[in-house]
């Protein structure tokens, strides 16, 4: 019994268009997985899958770029230091890894879903009628009242003035756009953004990684959780590089700090 | 306070050598990440953050082989499963994806990780002077009292009487070793094992795609742990595809099997 | 040094109210460990690290009946199913039990708590003046504009027409109320509610268990997160069992259906 | 179709004696859920649930005491620490939990467990016919074969002299066996063990709160693996207390240290 040959409404309980299986024979999208080993890239093949069709060659590339960018930043993020943690406590490097991917949650790993989704709005509003500065104040407004203070995409706490990935993104979005590749709409939407926050606030607040990646996955036509889903694929990358290095280093038990610095306690007496 | 400028003791808890920060400036493995973005594959990039070094290009086309060869097996997978369920339980992207890698144990993705270590036995064995066929016959005995029974890498329960993925990872892996880039080695002790099986059982268990990756991660000079490391990096991928698809379908609760098909109950009345 | 005595911000960076240590000293809430073990039931432990006092003996009893009442519901909950599955897959049974807490999302673990959010609500309406018709009236509508169509705690897609742990636990909730331990106020509202929707579609939705602990919850004064909080302690307990006794069965890489029944593959030829 | 009425081979899939099924019936170990409910304790229930029948009222309080004893240690331990940094990370309170049970691996929550075999191994030698000291003497060797230095159960890198939990727990030991409820065979081996220690090292190396809670478990019977399971519960208790407080506190991608403390970079320039 096979996945293309359903038994009664058993098989029909998981449905796909993912992959086909017969004994010998492995299908995604419709592919034979030999003929996709050695021949696609790894950035192709994860669009293939999440996608259905493949990618020419310039949107592989700058979907690579966002991968390649977004694989760490260091063992103070959430993501990183729970993988770093788990390795020390005796569990298996998988574990340790989903711990890391655990974190990556709306406020860690939510902001270029978040910022494709803003760069969205303001694109309909575009599309509805609206001048391309309208469409930004308006997107821009209708996300703080969604969403609260935080622009998701720009400024960064500690990388001032300026990210470094974010302009090297944006200089492969616009080589790609001059290519036909993408049309650079969203890339135009985020500087856009950047310069109606600098003049809101009085001061610069620059787009940052996931403001540039989001500008990559609006370009390529991602959905917007497919943002934070590929953000996973990246930083696993770097989860699974600090938890094999942790692995390397041995500690038992390693909390966030030192043990010689606890906790403030501030319950009863 | 920067990374590479630590503060006492405090700063020195967390240690790595994969990532240096100051504001503006991000390095992995001493290269900064904006002359690494539109340069480097992603397939190099993970190369860079679990190795340190850039691997030449032969040596990251086999590396993209293994991640496109393990992407997903489909809906029955625990791994994939997990992950649909999960969407369907209302939880973040990030989580169903977790839910995933949190499934690859020993059992599940650690048939790579322990073929490696079988076949670096048996290479331990040949140099420490046995003939090739005593290191392999040593080898396969050393590992069944190690371990019990199964040998990892070799026979599926599924794909008989060949899983279509290991012969052409092997004639990459054959390639790249006339091209040298790889000494073939390992793919030599590969096909050796499969043989003495067929010996031993008197029928063909042929190499599966734990075994051919792993003969891959083996010529390309990954530790043990880094095989099963990897191989979460690439099932990841069918993890996000198929969660992203059950998010589309929708669903509420979808557990293993349709509603009205329960389970047997044998406890007491 | 100690959690009472911090050193500088290092340690003031994680604050608690929960726990104070010195070498040898254990003191949750400001009581000591030597004191809690032997002395309080695990149930009152719960609500002094929850609350940071402790709860009379009609109080404990009904957070009591709660957790009891919720532990399992079958290995076709998906947070069941996971564990079951992860044992297979070789992982620890602790990375088992996280797969199954993990999935215990809004849809599958969050009734309670929007329950509470909902009972809430309607005894908000009614201290702000409105007859107690009009504030179950309009915290149902309200209810349906902000999460659509389901209300949480009431029908079930299984125990028709009646969840039997319900009426059980509303027969308590009345003796303590009774008893003058809770005022059974929120008893009344989920009764309400249930009359309302039996109105409303003509057909009776019973209140399920979600409801009723809901009931419990509010009457016992905690926040809504605690509900699906202490929900997710309650299913720890079946999830334990389950992976346990999947543990003694054996089983290697279970899937969700058996292997012979795959799935439908309704992708391109 | 119902878990006691399965149909066919598919509904043979999952087997369990824990629970059984029909709309509007629950029964645990053959138990109607609505006879449970607010009349065994949870502790009973858990036992319950794992063994399969009730506990007495005695060896229900040793459980009891084990559960109460084991809630937390501080935010400095693996697993709150990564409950913490979830919240902040903008998962839900359950994904946290995961995330902090999912730490609970052989080094962090696995002391209890490979004490109970240490214990039951002691024991087995004396039934073998070996006198006490003979027994306790080659159990300890034997451990240190298997597993390396550590002897789990015994000393701490903190509460010197004395982990005041174990003290307490023995106390409730004892008491337990002079009313007949346990033996007292495992408290004497445990006992028996710490004196061995001291004499072999030259210093006190008191059992901790792990080697307390495995003479639980063990004069209770537990088979090993659920001193894990167990202790997971009880764990999650204290996981969930502090997800909450840092919850009420707020904080976004609360990383392990303060922002200004980053790490210590040892790789190339």
């Amino acid at each position: 019994m096979t996945g293309s040959t359903p038994r009664g409404d058993v098989s029909d309980w998981w449905r796909t268009a993912i992959i086909e299986m017969e004994p010998g024979v492995i299908k995604f999208r419709g592919r034979p997985i030999e003929e996709l080993i050695g021949t696609v890239s790894f950035p192709q093949m994860i669009w293939l899958m999440l996608r259905g069709d493949l990618p020419s060659q310039g949107q592989a590339h700058l979907l690579e770029a966002a991968l390649v960018a977004a694989v760490d930043h260091g063992p103070q993020a959430p993501s990183i230091a729970a993988a770093r943690m788990a390795v020390t406590c005796g569990v298996g490097i998988n574990n340790a890894m989903a711990s890391g991917v655990n974190m990556l949650g709306d406020v860690h790993g939510g902001a270029g879903e978040q910022a494709v989704v803003l760069y969205r709005d303001i694109a309909a509003r575009q599309e509805a009628g609206a001048s391309f500065e309208k469409a930004v104040q308006q997107g821009l407004d209708a996300h703080h009242d969604r969403r609260g203070k935080y622009v998701p995409g720009f400024g960064h706490r500690y990388h001032k003035p300026v990210d470094p990935r974010a302009p090297r993104l944006l200089v492969l979005v616009d080589e790609a756009a001059r290519e036909g590749e993408v049309t650079g709409a969203y890339a135009a939407i985020g500087r856009a953004i950047q310069a109606e926050l600098k003049t809101r606030k009085g001061t610069a607040l620059a787009m940052n990684i996931d403001g540039a990646t989001a500008v990559i996955f609006a370009e390529l036509g991602f959905e917007p959780p497919l943002a934070r889903g590929i953000f996973c694929l990246a930083r696993s990358v770097g989860i699974l590089a600090h938890a094999w290095e942790q692995m390397n280093q041995g500690g038992r038990n390693k909390g966030p700090t030192p043990p010689e610095y606890r906790w403030t306690y501030e319950g009863p007496e």
